[in-house]
């Protein structure tokens, strides 16, 4: 539950940047912006404005939203010909998160509220949500333990003439029996996630997916993660799976391999864990995140793994870590581009990994937080690849 | 795979409504808009001129778009100085599936394609999707059958005293081992579902979701679906799950009782078959969608259930049924204010419940196809509650 202390917080902390702006009010619809808010996930719109108390108006369900929510305003969603009356007519500037927002929602309260002009306040919600409080890194941590402790149990489940589908399944079995939530959000528009990857050499694809390795999916309309490929001695098994416990997600990927592993993507293991453990010691406030990425992408050049880093040659990602909360995409990005300082208590998923054509992919992730000293694991699984009897 | 002839039947079907509204070419970026006419849910773009060949955009992977879709004119996604350059400058009136698109993307092809007007073909597309070819019947025929094999299974591992959470994951895990492809689709904005619902009386509660039973789930921040809860002797288990299998969808519910049920409940379960059956018999092209909410409706009212039916006194859901194919919510629906006709081949899920205060939630689900005969089923999996000994 969101206490009203750490509602209040994250609300002054989006108000300050409002005023900055000078935009009058935030008027938030999608659920997971209510929810950072307001702690609740119900249909519902919140209002915050720069200046004041926020108002959470509730579609469905009314009741539910008013045990779960420390906003102290709540109120039935009001009826078209009324709805302007609720809110203050001073604010004529309003912000919405229109990276998520679709055009009719849009369309709708700009008539709702007319004489008003909207604004996109993505980056400044965004901003906010990506720098986490205390409570939230304890919630981030607790997802990572439990997602480790059912990486833990994969050497009893992992066997050679599986399917990727076997695999993933007996991983997302065990994640759901510790409590993950299933639903994973992101908020790109055309991205799509379920669980994870569980990928042998033989899956290994091209894809939609903005991220190192795609996998081929079950079908063509959903192109991502496990295969009905069966997994062969001595091939890279990638496992990349998130946790979202509470609502809070940790991100990780640990290599198996049953049998022995070519040295070549021994190597670039290595490699991996070489650019992982420079990114950790830099993940310090004030670092710029762009560097962080060029300074990986030149290792792994050095390395003679520059045209296969982070992807498929030709369809390489252009990041080597990605921010993490309650949703899996947040800030900040680890990118070529990205050119803005990390902040102390930001959450990132650092993920270097190499698509060797022929040979499969291979590589590493942890979620760390920018501290002082530099990144600090939420979980202290070990990083080595996980060797099993053929 | 989507063979070149379908996909022109269907580019067809739109292009006709398009000339209908004046609408001189639709660009569509919602991936399953893409999937639907293209065969790829890569990111990917289409440009489908009211008169002329579809034109396919693909930013990742353009490799594996050329593999999956029949589409002649596939092309890399153009840098923004060329963009405009490539689509044909007299067609000026653009339709956009506006109930999906966000506005940041919207306000990129508007900037994109100077000098056009862009309006929402939302429903136009929504309208073709919704009418199901041969194959499409054949795909969701395959994902009930799938799915009525799972629920077959679910008196081996339904077991007093294990929380709502378990019977889910057991459900889920061996639905995924059938191929489930996980990730199920829903076109509405602040909607989301994981897998489905498997919950007893204790974890029946109020809620965002669209539709008749919602399920505590397991936080604020998640509440929807199976909880914590423990499954107790003599209540009524709600066990309501998607089938997604090559992207199409199935959905069903069941009733599951561990001893003796209520005889308040089997009389409303009674009563849910007759208005599924009274729905049946009447879904026929030419009938119209909000009459069939409406009797059924009456129905319960005239059964003394009318304050119970669809939902929680006060949140009752004012539809009894929903279209399905690529996405949960689908057109059309049997709902108030629904005022369109039935069309042969249109795919319906019918779902009359009741929940009963204090004593929990009952109701039947099953898929059907409209044809001049009534509904037909896409499964013949017994309706009846499952009774297992105590």
């Amino acid at each position: 539950m969101l206490t009203q202390t750490e509602s209040q917080q994250r609300v002054s902390r989006l108000q300050a940047k409002l005023q900055t702006k000078g935009v009058q009010a935030a008027l938030l619809i999608l659920p997971i912006d209510v929810y950072y808010f307001a702690g609740t996930r119900q249909n519902a719109v919140l209002w915050i404005p720069a200046d004041g108390l926020p108002m959470l108006l509730v579609r469905k369900s009314l009741s539910r939203a008013r045990e779960e929510s420390p906003i102290t305003d709540i109120r039935p969603f009001p009826p078209s010909k009324e709805f302007a009356s609720v809110f203050n007519e001073d604010q004529l500037s309003i912000g919405m998160t229109f990276d998520a927002v679709p055009v009719q929602q849009h369309s709708f309260y700009t008539r709702a509220l007319p004489g008003r002009s909207f604004v996109d306040i993505s980056m400044i919600v965004r901003e906010v949500m990506s720098v986490k409080s205390p409570f939230e890194l304890e919630q981030q941590k607790y997802s990572a333990s439990k997602l480790a402790s059912v990486f833990a149990e994969v050497p009893q489940f992992l066997k050679a003439g599986m399917r990727e589908l076997d695999l993933s399944a007996e991983m997302e079995y065990r994640l759901r029996k510790a409590g993950h939530e299933g639903y994973i959000r992101m908020r790109a528009f055309n991205q799509e996630l379920f669980f994870g990857l569980a990928v042998s050499s033989g899956g290994v694809n091209s894809g939609f997916f903005d991220g190192p390795v795609t996998g081929t999916g079950l079908s063509s309309v959903s192109p991502h993660g496990a295969s009905y490929d069966e997994i062969q001695v001595s091939q890279p098994i990638l496992m990349d799976f998130v946790g979202v416990f509470n609502g809070y997600i940790a991100d990780m990927t640990r290599m198996f391999v049953i049998g022995t592993l070519d040295p070549e993507l021994q190597r670039a293991f290595d490699v991996a864990l070489t650019i992982q453990e420079m990114v950790r010691q830099a993940m310090k406030p004030g670092t710029i995140c762009e560097e962080l990425f060029l300074a990986a992408a030149s290792m792994a050049e050095q390395a003679g793994l520059g045209s296969c880093f982070m992807g498929m040659p030709g369809e390489q990602a252009k990041f080597v870590g990605h921010g993490v909360g309650l949703e899996l995409d947040q800030l900040p990005v680890l990118a070529k581009g990205f050119a803005v300082t990390l902040q102390a208590n930001q959450v990132i998923a650092v993920e270097p990994k190499f698509v060797i054509p022929g040979k499969g992919a291979i590589g590493i992730e942890n979620t760390f937080i920018v501290t002082d000293e530099g990144g600090l694991r939420l979980s202290d699984f070990p990083d080595e690849i996980v060797f099993l009897d053929a």
